[in-house]
């Protein structure tokens, strides 16, 4: 584990193509430390050994450098919706893409997500960029349904079921270090269907 | 029309108990007759004929003007919660809910929402403020229907669902000048149970 630590630092400072993992490590290292509103940039390109300079060709601002794993998503939801299940209704490719996703994307990241996660909480401005970076993703899902040829309506629902999906089920993760996240999405989508399933008036 | 915008002034500048809706008001005639970045507290303060003093004991600051609204919405919850069908389930309640806080709450507003929904969409700061408020309103309808006895996973996803549904039905609304908030609502419910109705995996 050590051995593994060494390794990555050592490759950290040999390639100057992982100066913005760096920074995304130096950063979070000082918002748990020393808290969100009391870290400067400078204190950050200081800790990964860079300039500011460095540190704002990659990010706009501090706040950014926690919500490099949303740039990913877009790409994410493109690879779900081009191996999604042919199906003429949206709620399978919504069960399936929330599985993809997680079992893809977020498993490995347990320690990163909780650490971030316990910053993200901390600070009222973290949060509100939060919220809008998961608005702005549930716009990319609608449009991934969209694609698919469903209707606008069944479009921006379906975004919204696999948006509220997912982010329940790492929030639940998050919380039980006993289970995987591919387990929670399961459970979460037990417990809609049963939600949904009585008959309509 | 006219001689109720002048009963309506004349009333406003009569009675101090009406500060509060004086400001909100005179906030939104400038935030759009000049947008609100441009706006200043003491420039709506003295367009409602009050002291820049008066407005805070209202307004911790002028976003803050644009979502009394929401500030009611506790309230209307727990009458919603209080005057609820029985049900073994929640989606019953989601449905009688969302219907129920459309019809009392949002249907005679039309051209205030319309301004507003304008303004907000104009501010990042502001789509993010709305955003943190509909978090926090998500949160008091889960603790809604975990007053009713349901679970906590279905209490999450139950709120969710009403909030999506309620969100979705008022944009369509304010889109569509011909048709009445309850109408969308029962459209976006019918659509919903389309798109969860197909069987799980």
């Amino acid at each position: 584990m050590a051995q593994c630590v060494i390794r990555y630092s050592s490759l950290m400072s040999r390639w100057q193509p992982d100066a913005q993992r760096r920074l995304e490590r130096a950063a979070l290292e000082l918002f748990a430390k020393q808290g969100f509103a009391d870290t400067t940039v400078p204190q950050i390109a200081a800790r990964a050994g860079l300039t500011n300079r460095t540190f704002f060709r990659y990010f706009a601002d501090k706040r950014e450098v926690l919500f490099t794993i949303e740039a990913e998503f877009p790409g994410r939801v493109a690879q779900v919706v081009a191996s999604a299940p042919t199906s003429s209704t949206p709620m399978p490719i919504v069960r399936y893409g929330a599985v993809a996703v997680a079992a893809a994307w977020f498993e490995d990241q347990r320690e990163y997500l909780t650490l971030r996660r316990a910053i993200i909480q901390s600070d009222d401005g973290l949060k509100e960029r939060e919220l809008s970076k998961q608005a702005a993703l549930t716009q990319v899902v609608t449009d991934g349904f969209i694609d698919l040829g469903f209707g606008h309506g069944a479009s921006l629902l379906s975004a919204h079921l696999f948006m509220t999906v997912l982010g329940l089920s790492v929030d639940q993760w998050l919380d039980d270090a006993g289970r995987s996240l591919v387990d929670c999405v399961h459970d979460t989508l037990r417990v809609l269907e049963t939600v949904t399933s009585d008959g309509a008036d």
